[in-house]
């Protein structure tokens, strides 16, 4: 049994990006930009953008950081967004989400550039990505496939079954797994599935992403198969007073029927910001290509 | 068994849009505009774009056949696409696929206005439709779904199973068939399936859209399945000197085997028109709403 070392894969992954990014500045080219659009005072989006920032200077990119309070009208974050689509220097952005419930997250989403958006939400990149044109790939799918494939995980003909159908995770990711290249024979299961553990049980490569804490058991996986979770529940630990992170495989009891397995933490998690640095670097090549 | 319909349901349809669009007008509402492009003289297309003119007239929208030499260039085909977007009485439009090889299709399909996109194969209505929004859904898996929902099928919970992943057929039904409301839980099979035979036979919903004459076979096949047959291969009839059109399923074999399946023809076909139809309305009542 093999334990997949995200953090590992997700430093080589930025160190590959930094070197790319040190010969296009080489070359005379101007340094890739990300920007972050934060709304309000969220404890984890602060976190997470934060560390945004972090991984962009890490590979050498220039980061922008645009803070508004809470109270920030839908009218004026999109005239944000406007500037931000319209501003030369910038080669893609995000906008943190969640936002507040007086914001219209679509609405927003679907104002930004999809050549600009790196995050991989807009309807346009979604749909590009899901009939296999090139596209920004979000970044969970995204850090799945590259784990897999850094692994040399066989997918051809496979099994997978996607345990989840959200619009960031098991949506993508099922779509992805099933394109040629990758061509593994995909079975998106939910919270509806008839013979739910039987449906597991049967998968080559099972990708957990049901949002609900320790929920795989070892009755419902195969021996010798590759588990991948991407479940992140916070549940405060009482002896501790701090916060513990689960993932949605019961890994004690799962670990040792697998072949390969994701850890939670240190497993998806570290690969989810490769996604957005790649994805800005791709989005800064692609305009230089112009 | 119960032989599924087609061209009932699709009469039925076009009936409601009937009312609809003679309700609007009696509401002072201008007529809905369908245009179709036609590049060639392939014998294909030129039938259905008759077909859908034909369609147009009986639920009483207005249509206009644009038609140009197989020698037009790339540039002159996206001018008259912009044309199309600008015109203000025009709702909807449709490009005849397959252009000639001259011209870069995913170009002029990414040149329609998405708001007139009524075939559903710019990538901005397929990110739209992937992710649960509202959207103009694609002929085919439009038509499979109104079937299943006209016929009462159950699909909460069932397992379905798509053979093929094209991106007109397989991918967008697979999609559909999980998304909320419709609840199956869908696996994707294709050629690169691992026992493609025993994956077919746990399918309580099994839709053909491989493209191969006859190719699901009865031991392939569920006792009490559904059946939807997607394939329309045309096979020259020696005897009689003319083409017969071939499902994806032998029918003979499978058909008592099924508690419901679609004939080749009069099935799927039929209803593939219908969905243009909607479409085309929606875009007239959307653009109403502005």
């Amino acid at each position: 049994m093999t334990i997949i070392d995200g953090k590992k894969i997700s430093d080589e992954i930025k160190l590959e990006i930094k070197t790319e990014v040190d010969e296009l500045l080489a070359k005379g080219y101007k340094r890739p930009h990300l920007a972050a659009v934060l709304v309000g005072n969220d404890g984890g989006s602060i976190t997470y953008v934060n560390h945004k920032v972090k991984a962009c200077e890490q590979v050498g990119f220039k980061s922008t950081l645009i803070k508004f309070n809470d109270n920030i009208t839908q009218h004026e974050l999109l005239e944000c967004v406007k500037k931000l689509n319209n501003d030369s220097d910038i080669d893609g952005f995000i906008v943190q989400l969640p936002l507040p419930v007086h914001i219209a997250e679509c609405v927003i989403i679907e104002a930004i550039d999809p050549k600009k958006d790196v995050d991989g939400f807009h309807p346009e990149n979604f749909g590009r990505m899901s009939i296999g044109l090139p596209s920004f790939v979000s970044a969970t799918p995204f850090g799945i496939v590259e784990l897999l494939k850094r692994y040399k995980i066989p997918t051809n003909g496979k099994h997978c079954v996607v345990l989840g159908r959200s619009n960031i995770v098991g949506r993508p990711i099922s779509i992805l797994m099933s394109q040629k290249g990758i061509d593994a024979t995909v079975t998106v299961a939910h919270s509806r599935t008839e013979n739910l553990a039987e449906v597991c049980k049967s998968a080559d490569i099972l990708i957990a992403a049901i949002g609900s804490s320790e929920f795989v058991k070892a009755n419902m996986v195969k021996e010798g198969a590759v588990v991948i979770d991407v479940g992140t529940t916070r549940i405060k630990s009482e002896t501790t007073s701090c916060w513990k992170l689960y993932g949605d495989v019961k890994f004690d009891e799962v670990a040792p029927k697998c072949s390969f397995i994701t850890p939670v933490p240190g497993g998806v998690g570290p690969m989810t910001i490769v996604s957005l640095l790649r994805n800005t670097l791709l989005a800064a090549k692609n305009k230089k290509c112009l």
